[in-house]
């Protein structure tokens, strides 16, 4: 096997738990944020930077990699981890969130699903084995199955529909997946916001027996209460041997409110997205740098922040930078929020292990509500 | 004095020479090449990346900083240093080279330059006294006097009536220049093309007695051999003592040239211009990353090099990152340019400092022009 979960402490207050998760590039402390860099680079970031902040995985997207530059060229460049030179971690999700989101410019089949490039309009084909060909050629060390992830709102037929053929299409990759000694492909759990169906998908996965699982299809526009509601009823029937993934999240409440679920990776474009923005993640909030409020202001983004970027940058040197669209603003803002989620993570981490989350939770989701 | 040269050894062959500059921010070794950091920041690099290819001193721009942030912000924030959080010694052009490059949007009187803002269009004034003020409230180790760069080509009569302009403004500069302890004013010989003005001007800024001198006017667009030919005749007119600076010019071949010539300092914005074009400097000439030949080449930007980006990522990869307009790989072209040239000069230092440097020269501008 790829991977190993091992679970060290259960939260006695709420779902939270801290773990081990273990695999091929090393061993990642759970609960995790996974910084997404999808054409193999976290945008505008290094890989030493990501390692000074201390990323343990990262994440990177088959679609945009299938189309640019190719998985040919980076199997041949020796796998991602090589072509990228990051040596930790990664996870590659299926390229299932970016097609179905091309909206008139992709066509569902039992067999697969047909669609145009973004870039070009040129016409591709992603079926289950041909994405479990493209994850086995980047050669990440956890991939992700090719679901279908439905809109926000589905009528109950049609996410029971997408259902049924998400988990025809898990046994399908679990079949096509050529590479179980270095590559763990986890399963993803969809049904939108329907309890029964998200029952019904998790038996159906869980019954595939995949070394983790992912709860898919939230953060697609529902509200966050939705989102929660889901998690309750959804987190619970995953057996605690598995690593849990909720994706496409990233906001300081949202994970906050995630790991006390019982969530252990995360991953978002949010926190590197608003960055290029010139908009930063503070424990009391976001500070949109770019403001002329802050042209004079001489402190850093956070007070009391360790991070590289708020020991030696001020607000008013970062707005100058972003004002001008100087890519150095661009870099370390997106430096400071990562900074700011991982240690969030590293922080909720360590409230499980000292049996306090539930008091480190309240304390952390006051002030960000700010 | 805030600077003192200290000349450590000349070329039997040539005019090279090595030396010593003492600056309030450290010591430069020279001969030596300044990266530009046009608006408080050398474009795509963090100030750890410059300590890490040993840039010793970078150039920045008067014009661009006053226009934004303004310079008193930058005053407030504690000097240009402090705000860029650079630690090593800076030098400031006057504007005169932008401001005179804007065309028809400046007038130009005995007091000095109305200019229109290439940003917004707003009504600016620049005389040698407000270009002091401005060049002491951001507090480079080096300041330029405020010069009439003349276009290329230029007629003698016009060339002349700069020169005498030049110097009654490098006269004003000296004047109105108030920080004498902690910043040096050099000045700046015009003349176009012309070996009579530039000895004339070369005699009046001479008799002003600036700690450093400068050519300027070289680089404007004639013929290589016209700036060489110049240079063979004023370099000489300076005193061995003062450091003598080229401006604008950064081409490996070019530098070799005027470090052959007697020159101590050059500034470009090339190699970091043409880095974020996919264009990457080398021994042997330039190789555009950008093209597709490079797509399934692994191998690195310089076979040889021992810089981070040659010894860490492929010119496959950096391909993909330019042609997805991703920064990483403007940032990773820009750091092996700076290297590449940083590498040169220092290579050249050591050659002039062991009696080699002809030989040294030879060798390189054979490769060079291949
Ligand atoms: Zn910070
Ligand atoms: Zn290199």
């Amino acid at each position: 096997m790829a991977i190993k979960y091992e679970l060290l402490k259960e939260c006695p207050d709420t779902n939270a738990r801290a773990g081990l998760l273990h695999t091929p590039h090393g061993t990642i402390e759970t609960p995790i944020f996974m910084p997404v860099g999808t054409l193999a680079t976290v945008k505008t970031m290094d890989p030493r930077d990501l390692e000074e902040i201390n990323a343990q995985i990262i994440l990177s997207n088959t679609y945009h990699l299938y189309l640019r530059p190719g998985h040919e060229i980076v199997k041949q460049a020796g796998g991602l981890h090589r072509f990228m030179n990051w040596n930790r971690p990664i996870l590659t999700d299926s390229g299932g969130f970016q097609v179905f989101s091309l909206g008139d410019l992709r066509k569902i089949t039992e067999e697969g699903v047909t669609f145009r490039s973004h870039i070009d309009g040129s016409k591709h084909f992603f079926s289950p084995e041909s994405v479990m060909d493209i994850e086995n050629a980047l050669g990440a060390d956890i991939i992700m199955a090719f679901d279908e992830c439905i809109p926000y709102p589905a009528t109950f037929d049609y996410a029971k529909d997408s259902v049924e053929r998400t988990t025809r299409w898990a046994r399908r990759c679990k079949e096509a997946h050529k590479n179980i000694e270095n590559q763990a492909l986890f399963g993803i759990i969809q049904g939108g916001m329907y309890n029964d169906l998200r029952t019904r998908s998790a038996e159906d996965i869980l019954d595939i027996d995949f070394p983790g699982i992912a709860v898919g299809g939230l953060s697609v526009g529902e509200p966050k209460e939705e989102m929660y509601r889901v998690l309750e009823h959804t987190v619970p029937l995953i057996p605690k041997n598995k690593p849990r993934y909720l994706m496409g999240v990233g906001s300081a409440d949202a994970l906050l409110e995630g790991v006390g679920r019982g969530i252990d990776m995360f991953d978002c474009v949010l926190p590197t997205r608003i960055a290029r923005n010139g908009t930063a993640m503070t424990a009391t909030g976001r500070v949109v740098i770019r403001n002329a409020s802050y042209a004079k202001d001489f402190s850093p983004i956070e007070d009391g922040c360790q991070c590289y970027v708020c020991r030696n940058y001020t607000r008013a040197y970062l707005r100058h930078l972003i004002k001008c669209n100087e890519i150095l603003g661009f870099k370390l803002i997106t430096y400071h929020n990562l900074y700011y989620l991982l240690s969030l993570m590293k922080d909720m981490r360590s409230a499980i292990l000292e049996g306090n989350f539930l008091h480190f939770y309240k304390s952390a989701i006051d002030k960000i509500k700010l």
